[in-house]
């Protein structure tokens, strides 16, 4: 079978540098195009080390970029939706990692990113890439909204205890820990080394643009809280959802409720040990990886679960959710060019 | 004036070396015992490098004591309230890093420790060492119960919102994140470098032990969230206290009630910055310090206040505050010794 | 065409854990037995967390091992040799990563690891598993003893130097920086996180081991300065060679002397460049991958050249040697199964 | 005793900041002004949190200083000597921690900064600021010119042995591991977290500008080799001399050469223990204290010495030994404002 070529937009950062070595070993994929305005004519694997060797491709121009089967958009948050209408014509297919498509109301996406949609029309043919919750419109639709790293954590923790109804859905908090990587490739003064090494740092503590998205796809009635603190890690998510139960529940049942929202989900995996060190989702296993893992314990004192996800967020965060997405899309095995398995230790 | 001597007892632990550190360096205290079991006859600064050159102290066993005016006690927690009656004739003046007799009531002892306590009529000689809550009682007592690093932390963040009602008390939830130095200097599989280095690792996210003392002290009707995080430091704890508000409050409002609460106290910060990379607290600048900043952000969507806190689990968490109850005790400036003022970068 | 059936005995460390995700993975072997005296019944799951979902395979005695076409021996060093006669009826072709078959002359494994070897007859059938200077030899073998991982590093970074004879071969300092994971899974007093993060620890600076097999590869005529430091890193060694130079020479007749002898070795890549943050050999972005990264610096100043490799120990400087050299050895194409690019950032 | 009053010129930077932190604490100096082009007008605390609570200065610009006892100079290298004249006006005495006057001879100082100094008539002023081969030297004299940090780990370590005629001095390897704070507070490409944690770097492995004031301290006729890691920690430097020896020697002897070269050195403590997990100079444990730690080992089997020394690069590296060589300066205690122990675990 002839592999379909496929583009990267805005690929000298660490999502779109994820996705070149995605589709460098897919099966079903060529990458023809890996854009970045500021490195045109450079090999990627000046920006991209790990690709040393394994690739002579040099970074183009989109304005260079031909018509290929498959468009990967890394562009900043704000930068496909103006231009939308032009990409559109490079490939039949697109799936898009930034923020711009993954809302169903503009007033949704004017809420949380505070300005309005610039192609609002537009928004009824995305889809959003959560294949554990949108498996089967995914794969009739062509364009598709990647979600947010921290969302994606944040909404696959919780959605078969909301969707079962076992929870007080209005006063859930989201506590998330995460690695310096989420917050791409451009140096500043809080990602300098001896400020950031070593840090537990309290970073966006109310008022994350990935609430949104959240409130969205659980179909919540009231914004949740949702802390996000800096960790001294390159690459993972921990997600503590905090909820409060609606009446007693059996730790039993709630596997049953997991297993079954579950079942048909090949990168989900439930993570609940009773013993040794890896009882509970761990983000540091899954780098590379497009694993969620998942978990909880039930809290008899304080009558509430805590939900527990982890990911990588280059990965099942951005990456590898939007290769994943784009195999339902073309119809290939939903975990094609996806089997790495993990290190550890790593 | 001559200085007032003491004995560590358990002083091959991490408590015990900073208290060393603290003792050595403190202008109205002399080291005179520092008791190991194992490593009785060593010098101590074998086991605690940092020491090499500023003493020539060997440990010696517990027997060996001799009458000192002050015994800080770095026993394993089980170990100090069975032997209470033979350990107060050693010194008029005991300060406890266990969780021995921190509780008022024997029966929330047995129910968070899961055991009677061995000596339950002694409860009523101790206080509850945390200044910023009993200043003036501990001045009257000779008896001290240090809390749990994880404790001061969740309760320095709360009881100002707590005290002033502003909060639904039945409902908080502590989402701690904490270094590794805390769990003692035992190795074991889980603190293996490899498993341990850049691992955020749901640790103990119901039942901890501390959540006890926190609804002792904060007078908490209902059981708290309370959830750890091990996180890849190795001093430090975060707190993340989410609670919802009873009724609006404005940024000013919290100020007032923060401010008032800790007019007295020499080692609360409020950390609360508009711009910068250092907004909220952060344990990382705090390490050998004795300070607990605090912090907080209010959430209008979610309609919570995120308060925060960060200690030095090593500092303020055990042998810092051991140092303030200390000064206090015995009537000296409540900050002798506790001086430094951490490093930045570290 | 049907799999190779291999077994791994020792597969409860870190490198039994990395051989059996490389054999998970592999097109033309299969993984029947991982053999664990403490935890045979178990899943490998359990103690390798990457490996969930993956794989039901359970640990067993060696005494359950059948019959099959390849093993791999993760035993510690000592272990094989003594029954050696037993393991060689389990499979025709034996891949070591341990040291008992390393050595040529049993006075050479005396000389470094003070006791005689226990079957030194055996030592002729063995050869040093080091493609890149064996890789015709280890084609015409059936028993390959793979080699040290900082003995990899360091041969691999002068071996081209030495051959062509540009550099003063009696007064080589290798000075080689290591991770944690090099030291296997067993917890210990170094290797507990609050004393192991953050270190940069003279380790072994002068007797190690590994000096031997160098020494025996490398072909030369005086020991070399070999020194090791503990750094904070989980996987991965950079091994910094000082020598001096015999006469001057450029740049270009270096780089000509690194390809012509890398010409044939597709895990060698040369990583010299003239800018960015990436110039030399660095061991970060190479975990989980089967390269070692070389390069070099000429110093006029000193008259001599510090040549540099990296690679991941537990990757070309155990397990994925072991799959070359088990390649090699049943005629698969050299990379089969380690495709893997490795992460970047991580 | 009244205190001497100060100013640290450049108050921004690492070392800036860590000076503030060592004068607020100092029993006879004071610090009046810190400036900052940048920030003045702004709270040194803003910059440098760990001061937060503990004064009120604010930045100013150096044209605000007024005449002071003891001028801090950390303006960066090349922006003093340009407009010594003015600054002399300031102060009677100057410590500078940059490279502007170390040097003796002018040409050495183009050699290695690459263009001609500014002012060559004023290096006769000052002298080397390491007390340990220059104690009485810096008594008299009140310009210091502060030892760049590698220099000073690189110094240390081999002082008595090239003093002492047992090492080849033709033929020292300088193998150095650094800490990120060491580079600065300005972020980068390469100091980015994603891409500075975790690695093991080879920075700068030959030609580095630190190696010219080894050789004039050392006064060695070669130019050793001289290569620096850059490691994923903060603060710390660890350097492996590697030197032949002239002819065979005893542990006992070299015991003696290091215990009487040091033997009024209050700073400088030999480590070299035979067991434990701290045989040997760790930097880990040195974060804020002005020691450096020495120690070595004698390799029989390649007839050489690896001689280590350690030190915090802000300390012992920068700041604390400004404030040793103005305690010497202004006759005050070698140790006074010096005396914290460092941390452990940290």
């Amino acid at each position: 079978m002839q592999k379909l070529s496929t583009a990267i937009l805005g690929a000298s950062g660490y999502v779109g540098g994820e996705l070149a070595r995605l589709l460098l070993g897919h099966p079903h994929f060529e990458l023809k195009f890996a854009t970045s305005e500021n490195f045109a004519g450079k090999l990627i694997s000046k920006v991209h080390p790990n690709l040393r060797g394994a690739t002579n491709l040099k970074f183009c121009k989109i304005s260079e970029v031909e018509k290929v089967d498959v468009i990967f958009s890394c562009l900043p948050h704000g930068s496909l939706a103006p231009r939308i209408s032009e990409i559109e014509k490079l490939a039949p297919k697109i799936i898009d990692s930034s923020a711009d498509f993954r809302f169903e109301n503009p007033e949704d996406f004017e809420k949380w990113y505070g300005h309005s949609h610039p192609a609002p029309e537009k928004l009824e043919e995305w889809v959003y890439g959560l294949p554990e919750l949108h498996r089967e419109e995914i794969k009739k639709f062509s364009k598709i909204a990647v979600p947010g790293c921290t969302a994606t954590a944040a909404i696959l923790s919780t959605a078969p205890l909301v969707k079962a109804g076992v929870i007080d859905s209005s006063k859930i908090i989201f506590d998330l820990k995460v690695a310096s990587s989420g917050s791409g490739n451009k140096p500043n003064a809080g990602s300098h080394h001896p400020e950031r090494a070593g840090v537990l740092r309290s970073f966006k503590l109310a008022g994350h643009r990935h609430t949104g998205e959240t409130v969205q796809e659980l179909k919540l009635k009231n914004v949740p809280g949702y802390s996000i603190t800096s960790t001294p890690v390159v690459r993972g998510i921990v997600c503590h959802a905090h909820a409060f139960l609606n009446s007693e529940i059996s730790d039993k049942e709630v596997w049953k409720i997991y297993r079954e929202f579950y079942s048909d989900a090949p990168f989900i995996r439930i993570v609940k040990e009773a013993g040794g060190i890896h009882q509970l989702p761990e983000p540091k296993i899954l780098s590379g990886t497009n694993f969620c893992d998942v978990g909880w314990i039930l809290d008899e004192n304080s009558k509430s679960i805590i939900a527990v996800s982890a990911i990588d967020n280059l990965g099942k965060g951005a990456a590898g959710a939007s290769i994943q997405c784009a195999n339902l899309v073309c119809e290939f095995e939903e975990k094609a060019g996806l089997e790495f398995l993990g290190l550890h230790p790593v």
